[in-house]
């Protein structure tokens, strides 16, 4: 097989990489796309960097089995602690990573140079989105935000509703105090709560990783030569490590649209 | 060592069962207690059966290794899916279990005989309360729901706050129209909202899961002549398979004291 047929791997602690995958398919129709969503151990949110680290790279073994030609780190949690060693086990393949992209797009939208961020709370305490916006501008000002209930309450369904927007003023508060003009969704959840968002901070301009994501592998497939051209329609495949309960209805909510091809992969 | 030295194996998905710990330090003080959490899988109330089935056995397996003599599961969902399972693996030990404790408890707290239960997805659907109730009196009324955003309210410490008192009203208000008087806390975090579920819920009886499941340890201990005597100072050893961020104040707001001799150990 010629390498620009083979898939693109993206990969996520659990269903909330399927933004990802969405905005993946609507930017690359053509592509081919294997994803793993470690929904037996999910969520790494909570968990330790070692943690994180180890059941990482026994996702991107699987992904690296299953000839990949480029790694989408669709999982802010993820990149953020084990980004680099991703890295390392995808040798020249392109990885790209929605803390990367999520920090070059807020670069480009801020006009005051106050960037917002929420997040997981490991997210925030790698402190990796700071970490890649002061990379290339240092003067930046970067307010995080730790929203640990954000993702219980998009897997709930309360994307409209009464105590999710109290919850999201709650936790605004303070980076709104501060006079930022962006904020990036850093987690692949959020995007579902965007409307709510606007209605919350209307004149903030939001940053959504899952589409800034699939512009940049767009980019980076170009450049080296790996967009697909073999005229074929495009093949999906879906791997977890577990297959809970409503896990049909929650995926489909972020993929939005069915949900096919779903087949079971315990690791580690 | 006489059996009845040995400890008691009490465990969890992950931090929550510390709160069977606590009650089980004040009601058995004499008692040696081995705890394991599986905090780098937890929660597992959003996992399938078979998963939650095969992670039991993992723990249950490294309990019976540290020669436990009773085996206390101090998870409702756990109990409600693997119970079963702990019961084969442990022979003849004394295994006690959250839902059956609060069950009993239940039925000899109502007078309408209308109980509520209140517990995560996984516990609800499997339907093991009613299961344990009507197994005692066929002609009680269960009114159960589902409340999956509780458990990250508590994580986050949110146990007095507006947002987290709106969502109790919102998950109570089918149960309590259908007249319940008494309403089990299904699960090992929801001790910690009692304050605010009784402003919400004023005339129902409340059932503590961890209260009444350290009784029942206690009378099971006290029939099986396996109450330790010993006369020394109590053992506490709490292993878990990952120390993450914050642990340890989460884990003492369960506990309810300080929280030391935590090993992590690594199952599967």
């Amino acid at each position: 097989m010629l390498d620009s047929a083979k898939p693109i791997g993206v990969f996520d602690s659990g269903v909330g990489g399927l933004t990802v995958v969405r905005a993946l398919m609507e930017r690359l129709p053509h592509e081919n796309i294997v994803y793993f969503g470690d929904t037996a151990r999910v969520p790494y949110g909570v968990k330790s960097r070692n943690t994180i680290e180890e059941f990482t790279a026994q996702i991107v073994d699987f992904l690296l089995q299953n000839e990949v030609k480029a790694l989408v780190i669709a999982c802010n949690t993820i990149a953020a602690v084990a980004g680099k060693r991703v890295q390392q086990m995808a040798g020249n393949m392109p990885v790209l990573s929605v803390i990367e992209a999520g920090a070059q797009a807020a670069l480009r939208t801020t006009q005051n140079n106050h960037i917002g961020v929420i997040a997981t709370s490991t997210t925030v305490n790698s402190n990796a989105y700071a970490r890649a916006i002061h990379a290339h501008n240092a003067a930046t000002r970067i307010l995080s935000q730790a929203t640990p209930l954000l993702v219980p309450l998009v897997e709930e369904g309360w994307l409209d509703n009464e105590i999710t927007r109290l919850t999201v003023r709650e936790y605004l508060k303070p980076i709104l105090a501060d006079n930022i003009d962006t904020l990036i969704l850093g987690c692949t959840h959020f995007p579902l709560l965007k409307p709510l968002i606007k209605q919350e901070a209307p004149n903030i301009e939001l940053v959504d990783s899952s589409i800034t994501t699939a512009e940049a592998t767009a980019q980076s497939l170009a450049a080296a030569n790996l967009l697909n051209t073999s005229g074929q329609s495009p093949d999906y495949r879906f791997y977890v490590s577990d297959i809970p309960l409503r896990f049909q209805t929650i995926g489909e909510r972020f993929l939005g649209r069915s949900l096919e091809q779903i087949e079971m992969m315990r690791l580690g």
